[in-house]
């Protein structure tokens, strides 16, 4: 294969994503440069903020281009390096892109260059101790502050996120409560990731079923959702609850301006705070939390789950996959098998 | 005087309060028991939380019941003790109540039972060193942790705790733009209150005024409003803002459920964070506010405003004040002098 396969955002989507908002371009394999590395990317990461990406506005990072490659964080080999810290053969993680192959150098674009940790495989390296990984670590701990005994609620729960989040929780001696949709996820939930308790939003009011499933009401709301979802937990927070705004993909896809909160107060009465975050910020502190985490892995207190698709054509589709619900634990495509 | 005039709620308001909520009552002037002190009523303070007391819901405080005396903060004087720490003639403050005696115990009812400090007189207890000063201390200071150099925005900035709130950012080196309504607030915002700009959201839009005052973005929101101008805040809010909510007056007489935000994400790209609080739980520090705020009074740094109504049969009708915008700085109600 001398020929780079690229999916370029073609047209800003409106609703959900359809291939239509994608080309298919082949080009040649780039050279690298002095300083440069190239990266054939073995797995992509697929993540609910690249709905974001997609769209003109202004936002943590710019938004990709029309014409561009789309964004998407990787794990790849390198296949040939002229930066002194990389040699062929390396496993790296970097936002490789919706294509075979990326020009990447160190401590540029919003994942920089960085070998895989011997032992980490390119699964966990996107997954649970890699971006997914780590925005549960820092949101749930630096902004949800759980302590043993509190009550906390996660939606988006059988989610990458969600599911790490909520784990580390209980691993933290809490009560916790997940959200999500349909008797598979939440059977997931409740005996393999061990949850204390679910609430399907499909099966009736998810109002109701924080009243039931939390009966000392919510100390810490993990949310990812937003939406009628954040309405219906800021109905129960306890006093002084820290909601840790992660995402609200309830949102990304919608064609209207989207109905706030009308509860807000709530946070007034409750003496309570919803605080937002980008995982991006925490790079600087990766060295705390994925020690923490491997230890849980090999404890067997914490566990992942992958949603493993294949074939450089169902990039687009796989997408859509977080957005419909498919997806249970980290979202990911595997282009090819190292070398 | 051998009667306590009274005040009570005889309906739970639709809307904006009218005379028709309350009941005049005459009843004896209650009689002392066992450590227990009789007070008189000097001042009422009014303050826009009360009208959330007048609703049937869970709150931070029990609601006021049907029949029961309207309850507000005030300031009195001792007409007779049975308690060892009081003495007949001690300025004290409470939760008087619309009335003009009530029996008061240190500890008990919102504001307990505490006597004047020398030099304090009933004015500055009710506002600038009482509740509404003490509100904007903890909720800027604690909250909103305003730095040198930060822009300070402030809704309803032209009330009790609005203008104390911003002239203490103001204090402590921030460049501080007050949102309120009309020309005369405007006006002693910047030329009295010595905030370095004014929105007036009676004259066009705020989120554009926003734009045009806080080039380098909000740093801190401290909130007395919500509705619209939250809304308009959250779209001007820097990386790691803070909003400090500490009212949301706008939505106090509304008839409707009020919309939320809907672009509470902004809090998320901008890692930014919003939080209600109730001075209630400051008590136990009002030693390290008192102290700072009367430093800045004697240096003249800070000043303080208030708007005082005479007359019991203006009880009702005052409360409205706060909702039509009718008052700058504190509200209260003058009963009498002290004897």
């Amino acid at each position: 294969m001398n020929i780079n396969r690229q999916w370029v955002l073609a047209k800003r989507p409106f609703g959900m994503v359809d291939a239509g908002n994608f080309e298919y371009r082949e080009e040649p394999i780039p050279e690298p440069g002095d300083g440069e590395v190239l990266v054939r990317n073995l797995y992509l990461s697929f993540d609910p903020t690249q709905r974001g990406w997609m769209e003109d506005r202004e936002s943590y990072l710019p938004p990709v281009g029309i014409g561009e490659v789309m964004r998407a964080g990787s794990v790849g080999q390198v296949v040939e390096s002229r930066h002194a810290d990389f040699s062929s053969g390396d496993l790296v993680q970097t936002t490789g892109g919706w294509q075979d192959f990326v020009i990447a150098v160190p401590n540029q674009g919003p994942m920089g260059l960085t070998k895989l940790p011997p032992g980490v495989t390119p699964v966990m390296a996107l997954g649970i101790l890699g971006i997914t990984g780590l925005t549960a670590y820092f949101g749930m701990l630096d902004l949800g502050l759980p302590k043993a005994g509190e009550t906390v609620l996660v939606s988006g729960a059988a989610g990458a996120t969600g599911s790490v989040a909520g784990q580390i929780a209980r691993i933290k001696g809490c009560r916790v409560v997940g959200i999500a949709g349909g008797d598979e996820k939440c059977a997931w939930l409740r005996e393999v990731a061990q949850f204390d308790d679910v609430i399907d939003y499909k099966k009736g009011s998810v109002s109701a079923g924080i009243a039931e499933t939390c009966p000392d009401r919510v100390d810490v709301f993990f949310d990812n959702v937003g939406g009628d979802i954040l309405q219906a937990a800021l109905d129960h927070i306890n006093q002084k609850a820290r909601i840790v705004l992660c995402g609200g993909i309830s949102g990304y896809n919608a064609t209207e301006v989207q109905p706030g909160p009308t509860n807000l107060m709530n946070l007034v009465i409750m003496r309570a705070r919803m605080e937002g975050f980008i995982v991006l910020d925490y790079m600087n502190r990766v060295h705390e939390a994925v020690p923490e985490l491997l230890g849980w892995l090999q404890s067997g207190e914490l566990i992942h789950r992958e949603d493993i698709q294949e074939g450089f054509e169902n990039i687009p589709n796989t997408l859509n996959r977080l957005f419909t619900g498919q997806n249970i634990g980290k979202q990911l495509l595997k282009l090819s098998d190292p070398s």
